[in-house]
């Protein structure tokens, strides 16, 4: 059988999802970097728990435990009868589904193994296995295109700087943003500087933890000393992922991306977004139609204000949307765009 | 005896410093906001451990601290010696001067003291205990000064961001920065905007607790948060302190400075640095000469990566220096200097 655990080289060595024949093992990204802690989840309630409950985390990463929590569901429901498992298996989809109502990717990878249940024949689990391991082969596959596209535009470059986590531990590997920050690597001597990402600090729980494992060196800054590392000259490219794309190419992504664009552009440093082309929603004409969710205040305040009737409050929101004028180069799977904006985004879309 | 207790108006209340018969109240600001805890300490070795320690911080209250710590360290050396206390005070005094070794206020505070300590005949304590009070309350009366000056400008804003804790706990009272969001908000409604400050929160543990003890509304942002609330048009001004401010008007502040003003530059949001003119150093041309301090990389690394031998670093500047072209206004308690450059600064040299 088959296993994306082929597809690990040298310097990319985690994997939050690995399959084996007990179940889904999932890293608990919760309690990283203290404790490296895997739990193997074997039916599809599980998994949808530790989606929700963000053992696991990262658009790309969700839908394909997604997938394999679909497979676990077949399995299940193919035990218990064999007549009728197609029907049985809809409520474990509709809970996969439910694990976490945003992530585009989610809905992308069940609509995926729905219509291969449709097409099996007897005992689904290789069928559905294989779909699943399509799923998560093919997100590295194009990680791995766009870390190679994304450094070729860094070759000369002393310094990157990237932001959140966009690497192996939100993907299926190898990472987005993250993972042009890898071929970057492997092509020569370059800096990398990650930010600590606020509130929930994935860039120093989580990136340069991912980066040590690999033996990769990089520097963790505070998100507020970005911009004077900028003006210090120590970096020339800021590499950042993306939670949508609009059509136009303005695009939604962790709080404190329009910080660095912004900054970017007035010490002449280069911005780019490393997303695949899933990520480009199409039907939002402009980032103006993106709602820009507000997470819980207490993630922000201390316990002390986190009281009814205080009057300090905390505005928390999850993202910001950086307008692709800001914005030097989109790279997709697809291929890179420069200066993006409507007519130039329709390339990506034209090349499907 | 007079007290700058005296001194305490509605919507400032809170004192980190606070004499009594007994010796010198400071508030253990490394336990805000969760305890609030004030320690008497009845001698200068006391007072000097309160400051190396961080129980007390900010500039001007540290040298504040330290002309209180000089007024105990007479009344003890009298009391042993009457005829050679002030020859055995000088090993106070220096203890009190190596306490923080980058305070320029500290050594500003006890050189006054010591000329002081010259004139004095008798029982030192009523005389030096008056100039302890006269440099408290002096501190008060220049942040008023400024605190007013600097409202004056933000007639007609409707928000205001702060940046760092430059309140009643940094200073004697009122504050700089947060002394002109205090006399914004009472002239009227504005809405006050904090950063958490990052890495040792003294936006999220120190402002908006000493905003919460006058009853002043608050609302906190993650330090990346800062470009995109000034993209929402919340804010229209920007008002930080000053570590060390240059002959040109060059500011040293709080690392996350710089990022705000490059954003505020970016958006027309003016930007705004309140500091006393004793913290211009006429001797520094410009920033270009203002060494930046780095503080322990274990401040950003979880203690997963504080080993020797890890491929993760941090770089933790401990402030950033913005170029005076970013600064729209410098308020000091001789006036608001527009537009700063070497030209406009020399009239606040000239105002001495």
């Amino acid at each position: 059988m088959s296993s994306s655990s082929a597809s690990i080289t040298f310097n990319d060595t985690v994997r939050a999802l690995q399959w084996s024949e007990r179940g889904l093992r999932l890293l608990d990204q919760r309690k990283l970097p203290s404790v490296v802690e895997y739990e193997t989840f074997d039916n599809a309630k599980g998994v949808a728990e530790a989606i929700s409950s963000m053992r696991v985390r990262g658009a790309p990463a969700i839908g394909i435990a997604a997938a394999y929590g679909a497979v676990l569901a077949a399995r299940q429901r193919y035990r218990e009868n064999p007549d009728t498992w197609k029907e049985a298996i809809e409520a474990d989809l509709a809970k996969l589904a439910s694990s976490r109502p945003t992530a585009v990717n989610l809905f992308w990878a069940l609509d995926r193994m729905r219509s291969e249940i449709e097409k099996v024949n007897g005992d689904p689990e290789p069928h559905l296995l294989k779909a699943a391991f399509s799923i998560h082969d093919e997100d590295i596959a194009a990680n791995r295109v766009m870390g190679d596209l994304g450094a070729s535009l860094l070759v000369g470059a002393s310094g990157v700087l990237t932001h959140c986590n966009t690497g192996s531990l939100a993907t299926g590997g190898y990472g987005t943003a993250l993972g042009v920050v890898r071929s970057a690597y492997r092509q020569g001597v370059v800096k990398i500087f990650a930010t600590e990402t606020r509130p929930w600090l994935q860039g120093a729980r989580l990136t340069v933890w991912e980066l040590a494992q690999d033996g990769i060196p990089a520097t963790l800054i505070a998100d507020s000393a970005a911009a004077y590392l900028m003006k210090t000259g120590a970096v020339q490219w800021i590499a950042v992922g993306a939670d949508r794309i609009a059509a136009n190419g303005d695009t939604a992504n962790k709080i404190g991306t329009y910080a660095l664009a912004v900054a970017a552009r007035h010490h002449g440093v280069k911005f780019m977004v490393v997303a695949p082309t899933s990520t480009i929603d199409w039907r939002t004409e402009t980032g103006e139609d993106i709602k820009v969710e507000e997470r819980d205040q207490n993630e922000l305040l201390n316990e002390y204000f986190a009281r009814s009737g205080s009057v300090i409050t905390a505005w928390n929101p999850v993202f910001d949307v950086t307008p692709a004028a800001l914005i030097d180069c989109i790279v997709t799977e697809r291929g890179i765009v420069r200066n993006p904006d409507r007519h130039a985004m329709k390339v990506l879309a034209d090349a499907r």
